[in-house]
């Protein structure tokens, strides 16, 4: 007997006292992604990157879509519509159990663990061919998009070799001496001749071999195929999600994500060997860094409106492997326990602003009172009298600063995410990156390969396996 | 082409520079499981949960493992074997999107969400029939063993309806009226004449009904089928795994999750019509309410080798469906990044005790140096000076002592995680239970039938269905 046939028509399950027939909603057939995609190659690549997702931090933004909207991020429903492969992914490095984003980039771009802060280079020397250069090579147009500076580890880490990722501006040159089809996010400190050090106008140098060079939104968006971009729109990161919302400058002046990743899908489609992109939503992990929860919960929901325009243009292409993680868990938020969580959880519905954003503009001046209504204006919510003594105190206290890998102006994110939490029930164990096993999920001609246990480095191989392109660089 | 076989007799990879051909670890076939299981009946089903698992404390027991010897989690290395089926589930209840373990287990227990504190009713009163109530009208053998009082909530969440997860003592004649087969863990305050209010003597009730009752390890290792089989071996929960260990005492008079498992399997397998049979490692939660990181890993690593038992049963017979899950994050707990984060994560491979048995041996009137003594015993490693005063205050000073949901003795175990921080790098988000989605693994027939993305309910139905057993009741 066919048991799911038997199961599907009827059978047992009418018969019960249960009013509402489960079935349609649990049986899934695992067999379906593999029959599918079965010998049938990956022409393109899409790889996606929630920089310092934390598995609180998929799980949250579900939630919040959830409960805002009634339907639940197009990540998740990948899964509940059985559409992918999914699996758990060691992320360690070389070096340590917890990775930073260049030994995570690393990992996958070069097949190789290497030390945290090294750009595919081994103990001694070895420059690991990175991934794009290899799919170059055999022929494919390939780029990345994040929301951070494009020169950022973990689009260096699928592009180039260096033995740091704080060589920004060699980067940059990497980049067009190695010519990639489409590069796109932040970093003017890292092309502009006002802030590179060696006075270079990078823009110029792209513009003479023939690249196109977006510097707005609008000019991103008249790009055209043909010819290589270069688009950077901030002086580092771009704009948080939420404040970009908030600010129609902002909004006029930068792309989101998936606006990005859109244009590099319809820039690169076209060609007859197919493509290879990379899409970070980069700034999850530096929201997780200063644990600010509207900045990572809108971020990451920017991430799955990416993740919805890679699987639209998967899903018509019929050719194309996608695949989305993160490279490593940061601050592993979650929502904690108590009587008001769910009222709680959704005050973040009502945040306007970032903490970055309300952080920067108080003055050491501001009166308590100031701080508050301030609060209240990104947070429709906020703190005690005391608690904003407390935090004016950290703006004119030195020893009250605090730190923190992107904190360089030294604000109290971590005071300020203490006291959030009495209206948001989010918590965070640190402002730093975590030894978690991540989340992937795999659509397309490829996925068939995964396993539910897969380590960081086994991506390289699957990636080139799936593409039929030899690994003989 | 068959891309698969082409790949895996050499082809493409080996003309490759590259040293080792990666595909042999990578070629996951996601048909197996599925073809494997397809059309084949559960006639058993084993239900595992680590209660209040969140993903890191699966990550850091796979991590510790793999560190020490060389071999990771029995868990995970069914991930890696490509022999389970694996998802993330939604745990929350009617009343939260944090549940706790009464409505946790109700969600698989009855196939509907209950509000927290309750075991299978719903808002109006409706008694939904608890699945090992549903499986023993189905002809097979139903039993639980769990690490805490076996009249506690999730073996309840199978086993019983009631308004309130507290009504141990009713819970444990409801197993005695019920007739299930075997059940084991701590809870004598709920069975004894001197701890129960009505004075009643359960034990005695048990064996006039034909029970055999096991107190000690020696005497549950000694019980035989035929009859069925109560075992409670202490006051509240078992012994923490490593304080077990470290006590000749203790392995003596309790046993290990694994060998009430062992037990259990052996009591039931022979039944004609097949068993279930629920195992909780449930001092996991303990430990992670705790902030506890000795008693929360070492008792992750006593599930684990429980999973080992029930996987390696499972296999042999081939008719068996093993689920392997928790009902909820707890604490989030995870290994920071930092340069001494691999020493300072190794140093808990050295810890002899838990922090609960650490802090209930420090008495008001010890010194500095004695607290700093003994700290040093129990991890291998101690607190500064300051650290130790710190610690004594909440002894001393009524304002300092902390609470929380099993620390009725109301000892520093917050304040004292947050000191080990500095020689664990393992930190918490806060002391309850989170929102986060939780793994699942699934081996055996039925295992075909789940989606990468599942509600909790859905158990319920599938664990019906897997073993072909008409939802009538």
């Amino acid at each position: 007997m066919d048991r799911r046939r038997f199961f599907r028509n009827g059978g047992l399950f009418t018969l019960g006292a249960t009013l509402i027939n489960p079935f349609e909603s649990i049986a899934g057939n695992t067999l379906d992604t593999g029959t599918l995609n079965k010998n049938k190659k990956a022409k393109n690549i899409i790889f996606m990157v929630s920089d310092g997702m934390s598995t609180g931090t998929l799980n949250m933004a579900d939630l919040y879509l959830n409960r805002k909207t009634g339907k639940g991020s197009n990540w998740i429903q990948l899964y509940k519509d059985n559409r992918v492969a999914n699996a758990l992914m060691d992320t360690s490095s070389a070096s340590s159990i917890i990775t930073d984003s260049s030994a995570g980039s690393s990992s996958w771009g070069g097949g190789h663990k290497v030390k945290n802060g090294v750009l595919n280079i081994g103990p001694n020397g070895e420059k690991y061919m990175p991934i794009w250069q290899k799919f170059k090579k055999a022929g494919k147009m390939a780029g990345c998009v994040t929301t951070v500076p494009i020169t950022h580890a973990t689009p260096a880490g699928f592009c180039v070799n260096n033995d740091s990722r704080n060589a920004m501006e060699d980067i940059a040159e990497d980049y067009l001496r190695l010519g990639f089809d489409i590069m796109m996010g932040g970093g003017d400190d890292y092309f502009s001749a006002d802030h590179r050090k060696d006075k270079k106008d990078m823009y110029a140098e792209f513009k003479a071999k023939g690249w196109q060079v977006a510097r707005t939104r609008q000019e991103m968006l008249a790009t055209q195929p043909g010819k290589p971009v270069l688009g950077v729109f901030e002086h580092n990161g771009l704009p948080y999600s939420i404040d970009r919302r908030s600010s129609k400058e902002l909004t006029d002046k930068t792309p989101s994500l998936a606006e990005m990743a859109q244009k590099a899908i319809d820039h690169m489609k076209g060609h007859k060997n197919g493509f290879v992109l990379q899409i970070e939503g980069g700034k999850v992990d530096w929201g997780a860094h200063a644990n600010d929860i509207a900045a990572l919960l809108y971020d990451q929901v920017a991430f799955d409106e990416a993740v919805k325009a890679a699987i639209d243009f998967a899903e018509k292409d019929g050719n194309t492997l996608v695949v989305i993680t993160t490279d490593h868990g940061n601050a592993n938020p979650g929502v904690i326990y108590g009587k008001n969580a769910n009222d709680n959880f959704d005050n973040i519905q009502k945040f306007t602003q970032t903490n970055e954003w309300i952080l920067n503009e108080i003055k050491p001046d501001f009166t308590t009172a100031k701080v508050r209504e301030l609060i209240e204006y990104g947070n429709s919510h906020t703190v005690t009298e005391e608690q904003a003594k407390e935090i004016l105190s950290h703006y004119t206290a030195l020893e009250k600063k605090e730190d923190g890998l992107y904190n360089y102006k030294n604000l109290p994110f971590k005071s300020f995410a203490q006291m959030q939490q009495d209206y948001t029930s989010v918590g965070w164990i640190s402002m730093d990156h975590s030894a978690d096993y991540v989340n992937l999920a795999m659509f397309g001609p490829g996925s068939e390969l995964l396993k539910p246990f897969v380590k960081n480095t086994d991506l390289h191989y699957l990636m080139l396996q799936a593409a039929e392109v030899e690994n003989k660089f």
